[in-house]
């Protein structure tokens, strides 16, 4: 088995309360993997440390650059193909877009072949592993037929265990006047193709998308299958998402830009978390939510990318907590928090987004000696290096 | 002499002026590069790239990839010590913060052996180059005696022929109640010890900093010893300092927030180009400048990083063409072209920011089918390779 250590951490962010503070860090610090697993974690001057340094173990010597979990973007659109950069470079300029919208990327991620999508996906997960990202979700949502949604769950899958079946992302151009036939296929045979490759099974709860009680539908004929929920919801406008998702147990509604003081005590209330997407705010220009409403009032928070061609094609989580502390109220350690342990918290997950011993050796050092430097130094690529199951990417 | 072709680029930024654009593209071109300079630009099946293929010339294939000129960074202040990150996360989080401010960088800086601060500087000069900077300007101003003022230009110009003397950067602590002596140190002894590094002179002209009289004894002491004046200026308010870059002929007026239409009409009417700084606006959430008000008038416009310490810690030249882009109502051909083209212009050089026979072999090829994806992908490093005077860093 192999094993690091990674020492003369100036800055570890373990994601363990300390003394009520669930984003206590520790200063000079150690962390010691084994195999895929943390070992050990504790102050750089430890007799673990000089042990260590005496056998087998490889050891990194940090040279005091701050150290934090993987970052966990739970929620992307990965599996596509084209790209819609007319569409937004016409938006900023305040200019009409005759097409656009997701039928675009549906049309483009029909006519690829499997080794086109994969070669893309690839390209876009080393493009995450750079960034620090160690964990990823992907959604389905690009295909809107039973073959080509079956299709984009397998090649997620390839890449990643976190898949979500989103057939019912938009109704699709030729179901236009057919969405209860629609709703009804994403319920059948399109649920049947796609559960075998996912984990999770999501709803895009708008309106313009799929109404309440579409959408619970769908979730509930995924609950059906062994698929756990996740929802898009109260994005555009007031809905019915949160109430939804709540309701059901979801692990996470995503946006959450209009609450009602009720959506916000029903998430207070419940075990499910409040993921902030700003790259959609960036990229639309629309309101961004307001986390620290969310935050006062005892909600779970996790930040992540929404990658995805149309409204939010970065994968930058690092952008991500630049924006969540420069618009949406999030102090650095609740921006850094959200982006690692509420992420986990958002997949269910308590293997990752923490740095303890147990927990998965996913890691990033950043080229900075504090997580600050993550929202002080906004657009620099700070990731000095990425450990992955104890393995440097 | 060495020579490189890239070929198969998808999209070619020249800055090379075509039927009235001045952002206008090639498509599948090439570029011929010759010791360091650029010897031929043309389309992709031109014979010379054949002939070049069959010689000695080493040939690079874009892959369809976007090739824009290389980054310059017209305002930036990377020689100093210590960081302001504690101070960033007071402001964002709407905390009192005792200390901070332009003094607090002084004193770490004073205090910082030559060593130390060249192995900072030899850093951030690593950072700009991977994020596409192939060009940039560093100031002084964290100095403000005559031997530390005269330690950082020497230093600076250890990496840049773009030194710029910044003494005139804000009145140190030991001068609060000597000001006018301080400006005549400034434009004495200061100067004479600066000037043989430098090539420019700047003043902050605004509130709190230099009034209009004392900027404009500083600059034309400065003009008086052969360096050339830019201006800071109408950063936090309305006041003197775009008139009296006009006047004085400045190559440039930086930050250019609070703006007259008879400051639009006068910078309109003249050589003195608006560099604009969106990494200040983003870190301390100032209203951002009016770029489209300034573009629609006639004003030449030049992006820059501002990069400092405390109010803009961020060399990201893609992350300012974002936010030109998505607060600013500039379009990405305007935005590209001004964190290029109008660098070049702000440090009055025809030689960079264009990729053209005879400029510098000064380029970036990035990971992306077009220019447009610098803003359409925010946070995501685009950067594929840079050329810089033909050799690839
Ligand atoms: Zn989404
Ligand atoms: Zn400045």
């Amino acid at each position: 088995m192999t094993a690091t250590l990674i020492t003369n951490i100036g800055e570890l962010t373990t994601n363990v309360e300390a003394a009520g503070d669930p984003c206590a860090t520790l200063t000079d610090a150690a962390v010691l993997c084994e195999g895929s697993r943390v070992a050990w974690v504790g102050p750089a001057d430890d007799p673990v440390v000089e042990r260590a340094r005496r056998g087998t173990t490889a050891v990194v010597d940090a040279a005091g650059r701050a150290v934090i979990p993987g970052f966990v973007d739970s929620h992307t659109h990965l599996v596509f193909a084209g790209d819609r950069a007319d569409e937004f470079a016409a938006r900023m300029a305040g200019q009409p877009y005759a097409a656009g919208g997701i039928r675009t990327t549906v049309t483009a991620t029909r006519a690829a072949s499997d080794d086109e999508l994969r070669r893309r996906l690839i390209g876009l997960v080393a493009e995450l592993h750079a960034q620090g990202t160690t964990t990823f979700e992907i959604k389905t949502g690009y295909g809107l037929t039973v073959h080509d949604e079956a299709r984009l769950a397998r090649l997620a899958a390839e890449v990643t265990p976190e898949v979500t079946f989103l057939g019912a992302h938009v109704v699709p151009a030729e179901y236009v006047d057919a969405r209860e036939a629609y709703v009804e296929l994403v319920c059948g045979a399109m649920l049947s193709a796609c559960a075998p490759h996912a984990r999770w099974i999501d709803v895009f709860c708008e309106t313009g998308a799929f109404t309440a009680d579409e959408s619970r539908c769908v979730l509930e004929a995924g609950l059906a299958r062994g698929l756990r929920p996740r929802v898009h919801g109260n994005q555009l406008g007031p809905g019915a998402g949160v109430q939804l998702a709540v309701a059901l147990g979801a692990a996470s509604v995503d946006h959450c830009t209009y609450l009602s003081d009720d959506d916000i005590a029903a998430l207070a209330g419940s075990d499910t978390v409040a993921t902030l997407l700003p790259g959609v705010e960036f990229s639309t220009r629309h309101p961004y939510p307001d986390a620290r409403r969310l935050i006062d009032a005892g909600v779970r928070v996790a930040l992540a990318s929404d990658c995805n061609p149309g409204t939010s094609f970065t994968s930058s989580m690092p952008l991500m907590i630049a924006l969540a502390v420069r618009e949406m109220g999030m102090t650095v350690p609740e921006a850094v928090w959200a982006a690692t342990a509420g992420g986990a918290r958002a997949l269910r997950r308590n293997d990752i987004g923490v740095i303890t011993a147990g927990a998965r050796a996913d890691l990033v050092v950043l080229d900075a000696p504090s997580r600050t430097h993550l929202a002080y130094r906004p657009g620099v690529p700070l990731v000095h290096a990425v450990y992955k199951d104890g393995q440097r990417l």
